[in-house]
């Protein structure tokens, strides 16, 4: 992927990441343990905090985006990034809550190189802990008992219910032979771009910010989001299994119709025609099936995406997407450096490799 | 079941329920309609509204007593009963995302005469629309904007939380060999309590009450919801199928340890030693096994649970808890009117049927 802009401060985004990190951890953690048990062990294991035997681990516990921007948004307003942990804290706890049902719902075995709680603890507490988290979120807010802290708690169950319908957008894909571009987009819009959105918002919120201000850090979120899902789109298919942790042909493997797929099946031309036929043939198959696949099927696949235009389209997207995201910043009268950890980061989202 | 306070007046009960069902009907449609496709369908299945193929129906929404008391509540801070609408929607979408979340969790296969949504629809929508009700619920009362609005929502969610931890509470109880009373209580309180508590005490916060006000109605909530649950537990053992629309000794099929059972085993004597010496035997029976059971078997078994004491005990738990929530109502400043409805309704759940 091309540069989006001339040299990344990568020591920046790094600390702005581990910032996000650590700073709203012991808030993070006090909060999980107000969770009745064993539902406080379910988080602490899905957290990272503890192995499958309740001994301390020291897990990843994702990429920390979503905070960063939340402590990063509170000094967009002029407050201490302090004041944003709160915002922080939610926009975790309901990051989670949807990681939780997600992978239920998906089936999905692992998450962050572990299998995922309802593997581990069973469906029942995939459920409920999820739901407690998300609960929680809303707890933190309001306990602050301002009126930003409403604000913000209106914010974030907008952005809950937008990821909701994300979800619920993306289950029923599977069931269809053929999914648009915009129906993509507008799924990815709310699963990955609601959330980004309101933690690139809530902190500013807590921070005394005017709706005009907060609605342009939430516009930036928002298309900042987009840009991630493109990058991430890319990398399901061609991402080094290395860097991402993931298999080779990730998404194709799992017949996601993600943008690459969706992009190329509408540019049309013969490599689109065969790739829609190879992928018609596919959705027929039993998993079992589709299982025995290798490699060179998958190979044939992504090279009839690229022919056809798909991943030239979504990396020019991802570019499209941080150019709006940056654009929104003019509309917030912030200090200069605050600006430009935004800015960084938004370089980092589309240049990452993971 | 013994009356607990005489000559309750039926026709005021059933018009106060009847209120509790028709007057937030409107903004509880338009609220579900938010949704997304096909969560929007799927809801509607699960309040009743149209049958599995989508054809309109009128089904039982349920006894409606949350809503109910959120109408009154915000009588009982002197505003008028609409004024209670929004803290009736978001109490009964509450409601409603705890059964989708329940039933999946349970396997429970059927509500209200109906199949439930996950077996209808699947589990992954059950979880789906379960969330976003819970979200919606927040939505509709955030998007008042009003301080008042905050404070209900912030009761909202800790009821949410105490809900949540009293389904885990329930789900841990079965898989361990005995369970005491105060524990019993405390899962009850959890599971029933909490949400009536919010439920009595929504409206007023909308309303303007203060505090204190809000707690004593909360009070009266939450003993209302251990009185509710006592009877229930004495209907899951003891009620007439024709009435509740259950099975024959219900929660004995189940091998709940609902209170009566719980009760029964920490009175001693012999009745109680054989009855722990058949459940012990009975949770070490497959499910198949225990199906099996014809009805006399049961019939023993409750037989012993009312020589114990146990049926005895929770009727009268039924009535100390319905004492004490009318007696909350004291610590309140309220019109007569509304005084003798809340006391009406508390008479109707001690002495309802199913």
């Amino acid at each position: 992927m091309q540069p989006a802009s001339a040299g990344i401060d990568t020591a920046g985004v790094t600390a702005l990441l581990h910032r996000g990190r650590t700073l709203p951890q012991a808030e993070l953690r006090s909060a999980v343990a107000r969770l009745a048990s064993p539902m406080d062990t379910v988080a602490a294991y899905h957290f990272g905090w503890i192995d499958a035997e309740g001994r301390p681990a020291d897990g990843d516990g994702g990429k920390a985006v979503r905070p960063a921007l939340a402590l990063l948004s509170a000094e967009a307003a002029g407050a201490a990034p302090e004041t944003g942990v709160p915002g922080a804290v939610a926009v975790e706890l309901v990051h989670n809550f949807s990681l939780l049902h997600d992978d239920l719902m998906d089936g999905d075995e692992q998450r962050r190189h572990r299998d995922t709680v309802w593997k581990v603890h069973g469906p029942a507490q995939a459920i409920l802990v999820g739901d407690a988290l998300f609960a929680l979120a809303g707890e933190i807010l309001l306990e602050l008992g301002t009126p930003e802290a409403a604000r913000a708690t209106r914010r974030l169950t907008a952005a809950t219910r937008a990821l909701i319908d994300g979800q619920a957008q993306d289950i029923s894909f599977e069931h269809r032979e053929r999914v648009d571009v915009a129906e993509c987009l507008e799924m990815e819009g709310n699963k990955t771009g609601a959330l980004l959105a309101c933690s690139a918002s809530i902190g500013a919120v807590l921070g005394g910010a005017d709706e005009t201000a907060a609605d342009a850090l939430h516009a930036y979120g928002h298309h900042l989001g987009l840009a991630f899902q493109a990058v991430d789109d890319v990398l399901g298919i061609w991402g080094d299994p290395q860097s991402t942790g993931k298999l080779t042909w990730s998404d194709l493997r799992q017949r996601k119709k993600s943008l690459p797929v969706v992009a190329a099946l509408a540019a049309g031309g013969p490599a689109a025609e065969r790739l829609g036929e190879l992928l018609a043939a596919d959705a027929k198959k039993s998993a079992a099936e589709f299982e025995d696949f290798d490699e060179a099927e998958f190979a044939t696949r992504a090279a009839l995406i690229e022919e056809a235009g798909g991943r030239s389209w979504t990396e020019a997207e991802a570019r499209r997407r941080h150019e709006v995201a940056v654009r929104a910043l003019d509309g917030v009268d912030m200090p200069a450096g605050v600006r430009a950890q935004f800015t960084d980061l938004a370089d980092f989202v589309v240049e990452r490799r993971r």
